[in-house]
């Protein structure tokens, strides 16, 4: 290969280097952008154990929480999300949707949930979002549900970023895996 | 670089795109692709808001609507979406199911819950997907849950496009962004 | 072209092959990663269609099937999901959920919805996962749903395969889409 100069060289590398940028395409990265819109118990799992063994994987995460999935990051209510026993045929132990809406039945429900994911070793959702913290998620609140839920900066825990639905689309664009959850 | 003729140049330009385009990889585009599956009020907000926004960053955008988010292009129900206030405990002021279930309450709900987005100035569901369509975004509504849930091109909003999930597919697998919301 | 030699065109590949798995950037694939993560009737049908759909298209698919969504791959479950009629305001024909949750509303909303899809011809959710199967979609049941949910392997259908978040990650990091269902 002696014959090859280094200009032909470089002039290598530019060109697919502008090739892989070109027509305005954003440039993926190995990172992972979720959205996590639902509060309940059941439904505050998938996003956290997903960024937290993305983050294991040193992979580039974060998670944009809006809506109903603002109350994980919520520093009274985060500790006491709960599962309603009806509206779903498909729980483990499915109940009759007459017997789900009787008072204390949610409370139960969320009890054997947190039990069964506990005896299997599954941290909490404190823990989980901890363990996202320490591994280095971005955890962005979404300031415009926020705004409309009442919701202060405040009341959700520290060290948390607070952006819009253009901050997670930048973000997104660039990344190997986007998901709503 | 004098000494770099024309056709090395070309060549190297050419192989860059082949092996961009190489093994049948779709070529990635600035491009967001969402499929809009409910049609409960708090559900529609989410794809509308992103895809909006994405127009707005000129990032090419299409909403395919299937199952109950056909609802969201309803010529009638699309400016009535309900909230329920059942089965979420995760609601702003949640409610016991058995408060929650009575009749009157998915009305008082939903009224709650337009208002809290008024007061901030979050576009009415309506006016969403009228700068959804102004912004340039592809809105599909879904041939076969048209179908199956016996609704006519003629019930919902004018300007749309009708096709399947290969059509989705086709559009999503160059898209930097998917979701199913 | 006679002066450029074959070490510049090897040169020139190696280089492309070299930036375009650049910073450790997972390769691009036409490839379709789904998480199937409910397990009502109604939610059952969209990750089905997209992927039997997907194979058609000759698209390589895995399906990770993970929380109630674990019930469409279960012997004796998967062939009687059911949908509720409550909390659902955005249902072909509404109903009040005070009458909703009385029993035998939930058997006859399933009746319903079954009979809707299969006069349009589409297919029941056994036949679509069938479909799947047979297109060579890859089935990955998440284990540690699994084991919280006291759901052996036995419990499942034959010929599929038992991974973790990981596996999904792995697999959806190279893929054109990925979809939280």
């Amino acid at each position: 290969m002696s014959e090859i100069s280094p200009e032909i060289q470089k002039l290598i590398d530019e060109r697919v280097q502008e090739a892989l940028k070109g027509a305005g395409v954003p440039q993926r990265k190995n990172r992972l952008a979720l959205i996590a819109s639902q509060g309940k118990l059941d439904a505050a799992y998938p996003p956290l154990i997903i960024a937290s063994t993305a983050a294991a994987m040193e992979m580039e995460t974060a998670i944009f929480f809006t809506f109903y999935g603002l109350y994980i990051l919520h520093k009274k209510r985060g500790a006491n999300l709960q599962v309603p026993p009806i509206a779903n045929p498909a729980m483990p132990i499915p109940m009759p949707n007459i017997i789900g809406m009787l008072p204390g039945m949610t409370p139960m429900a969320t009890m054997m949930m947190k039990s069964m994911f506990n005896k299997v070793k599954v941290p909490s959702i404190p823990e989980l979002l901890e363990m996202c913290v320490d591994g280095g998620v971005r955890i962005i609140a979404c300031q415009m549900t926020m705004d409309a839920m009442g919701i202060k900066k405040s009341d959700l825990i520290d060290g948390i970023e607070v952006g819009g639905a253009a901050t997670f689309l930048g973000y997104a664009s660039e990344s190997s895996i986007s998901m709503f959850m």
